[in-house]
């Protein structure tokens, strides 16, 4: 794996989200690095992240990890194919189009949750990035971003 | 509008929800009611559930926001189907199956938000429930949760 996470090379301008901006003192900091060709995230939920049912991990919690692990991975993904290095560019910025989430079943609360995704189509400044999301090598849920990636202009 | 979120009928073990669960003291306690046909929930962001860009509101939370009204939208609309009162038979507690989410323009931060929602299809145990998420009288998102009963064996 890679030592810094994708999240943490984007510019200071976008680095205040909630899910994954690392200027973002209350946020949820998630992280994303390759490992090989996947991408990876690992989260411990915190025991106020329950769902609607005692020992399993809110819905909604899930579908935060994977949009900012599908964003980092597309991000990461484009500075990897354009051959430029995070540290010296810093990796294009993404905004989710679409997120897509099966909860296939329920996810359990007291065990690190594990994200790999990978970049299933690249057109021009869209990237679809497929995310699953395993504990305990169970494969709970999957899911799938459509990223676009910000204009230059945006501000 | 109906004066007691659907949300707060859910039965004490079903009432934990990081999103919407009045028992769970550092959640974001989403609620929804009746407003006619549709189910209605305000929101206002606080200032660190911040986007990948500033002034914007987090996707991951507008996805918070989309599952919990949804689900409440599903369970509320069990009940009044069945003739039942949430007040003398809680709702019956339902779980996401899948989420979608189009985000279709960005989403102000500093206004409250509406979201509106309908079952638009309920097939024995499953309700698929469309949500819109407006600031300003602008829809922003689209959302479809498909939504299934809990057995009432689940624990």
């Amino acid at each position: 794996m890679t030592m810094k996470a994708f999240q943490d090379y984007y510019a200071d301008e976008f680095a205040s989200c909630y899910g994954c901006g690392r200027l973002n003192k209350h946020g949820l900091h998630i992280k994303s690095y390759w490992d090989g060709e996947e991408s990876v995230c690992h989260f411990q939920p915190k025991p106020h992240h329950t769902g609607g049912y005692p020992g399993y991990v809110y819905g909604g919690l899930i579908a935060c990890l994977i949009d900012c692990h599908g964003a980092g991975t597309a991000s990461a993904t484009k500075s990897r194919d354009s051959g430029e290095e995070m540290d010296i560019h810093p990796p294009p910025r993404f905004v989710t189009a679409s997120l897509h989430v099966d909860y296939l079943a329920p996810t359990p609360m007291d065990t690190m949750l594990e994200l790999r995704g990978r970049a299933i189509d690249i057109k021009g400044r869209k990237v679809i990035v497929a995310v699953t999301l395993s504990a305990n090598d169970n494969v709970c849920v999957k899911g799938e971003v459509v990223a676009v990636q910000m204009p230059d202009n945006f501000f």
